[in-house]
């Protein structure tokens, strides 16, 4: 299981690569939230519009030389195609990103314009998993997956190390969760913070996977926030979640598309839905914060502006 | 005429209350401007939403005790409205703010958020003027002015000096003009670097005023830039805009539309029409940069998410 160095040495292999961004912070919001003091960590103004550049340069700097001159290769529609795609450019390796025919064409664009191969399928007729498998085996590439991969873990911790430092310190820290790598992460890097998952309603498989006591399948969620729409933890992720984390708790849309609106009309901030998740779970009172030095991840903010103008408009 | 000097002054007084925003860069936009490094002044992430608090505190704190002791006032549905309040607020001096019935309602509440006392008017019927007059006197306030003052304008400053210190120097700055406070300001604190000033199209005051040698008035202007509806520059902004700065320009509605988009899309900040002003004539290649240093003063971000998803959704 990962450690704090390993987030440690994350932090100094992303020195001067990632931004070290900006923590937030507003009165109006410590007044709302009957904290001490919150402090947002923007990293919807990372490299890439979210925390997913962290983890994929740390993975992919720490590849064998051999492995690195082969190249990369995931599967992904969202932020870690294009963290792969732009951490892979900068190390001198080549990426192959596969990515559902129906995927935006604007997220292609940018994934191309980091200089990766994109190639294309059909999310209805094909397994991406198998896919991502006979494109690796085929090539000879190293598959970077987006949460359950230790070094991808660690990178993201990464995000919760700066905002312990640039606090001053925390009691309690909100952090959006889908695959788990970034909750796994944040919740080993902040030793002695009561680190809180926040998750979709219909999308709950860690709230009901920890009081299982183990990984709990459920159906791809319907929600609005795209990059938690994930069915099951992560086999590596999950015993740090259930190890490291206090709870897991749920937001619905509606306190989603809130916390999107508040982030845009009070602190100037764009965020995708799931990127508002952590701040929704404050801003909805789900968790007790009273008198508490309270970090929240928001950990992005890709979404166009006519996709915003549908939700909050 | 103002000097650096009280620029300089002016931002040691705003040290440690005013934030010191960032200073975003997108390696995206040096591509797209063909410069070599721009520098974003993100004053939407300032205290009240935009650079307006900088002149306001200045101004205010600067009043000798028996004037901050019977309260200050102005006339603004915007954000220097806000400004003079929450400045008034860390003061403790009272402030009065002449608002139209029409201004909106969240403007209104943010306003007395701050402590302020709001006074509505029939912004038809009524000289703003003559009305601000008539209470100053009445009540022994000290009016002030959102842009035709010394203090405002010497605040306001404060923001380049604070970028020049961010991006190691500066060739160009482009900086949007409406009354001219903040050009005013910029130009003073920003020696030897070419200071273009940017208006709307259709409120070309500046630029219509540079031409002719002396100010010029024009039909109100009808634009979406709401922070830049002013009909005719300041008495005591126009000198220090004409000696100092280098250009005004202009941008359209469009483009500064188009503006406000991108910089949503690809920095993740929201701005107000008015704020996204010089970033627009940037974007629309109005200033020569190549292989240039740019900065570009972001100015404010208030725009509710309705009006913002009807003007870019």
């Amino acid at each position: 299981m990962i450690g704090i160095e390993d987030v440690r040495a994350a932090a100094a292999r992303l020195e001067g690569i990632a931004h070290r961004t900006p923590a937030v912070t507003s009165r109006t919001l410590d007044e709302l939230a009957g904290a001490e003091r919150v402090f947002l960590k923007a990293e919807n103004l990372q490299r890439v519009g979210a925390f997913k550049f962290r983890g994929a340069y740390n993975a992919i700097s720490l590849l064998p030389e051999a492995a690195g001159a082969q190249g990369v290769a995931t599967v992904s529609s969202g932020n870690h195609a294009q963290a792969v795609a732009l951490a892979s450019q900068l190390l001198g390796t080549r990426a192959t990103i596969l990515m559902p025919h129906d995927a935006p064409a604007a997220k292609r664009a940018a994934t191309e314009g980091y200089g990766a191969e994109v190639i294309g399928f059909d999310r209805y007729s094909v397994a991406r998993d198998e896919l991502l498998a006979e494109l690796v085996a085929e090539r000879g590439l190293t598959p970077i997956h987006p949460y359950d991969n230790e070094d991808v873990m660690a990178g993201q911790g990464t995000a919760a190390l700066e905002l312990l430092e640039q606090s001053g310190g925390l009691d309690v820290l909100l952090v959006p969760v889908g695959g788990g790598g970034l909750l796994a992460g944040c919740s080993t890097a902040a030793e002695g913070v009561r680190v809180v998952g926040v998750e979709p309603e219909a999308g709950d498989d860690f709230v009901r996977s920890l009081a299982a006591g183990e990984r709990v399948r459920i159906p791809v969620p319907r929600t609005i926030a795209d990059g938690q729409q994930i069915d099951i933890p992560g086999e590596r992720t999950f015993p740090v979640v259930r190890e490291r984390a206090a709870a897991v708790v749920t937001v619905t849309d509606e306190e989603i598309v809130a916390a999107m609106r508040w982030a845009f009309e009070r602190v100037k901030l764009v965020l995708e839905p799931s990127g508002a998740c952590a701040l929704a779970a404050l801003l909805a009172g789900r968790v007790d914060v009273a008198e508490q030095r309270v970090g929240v991840v928001l950990s992005g903010g890709n979404v166009s502006a006519e996709r915003f103008a549908q939700l909050c408009g």
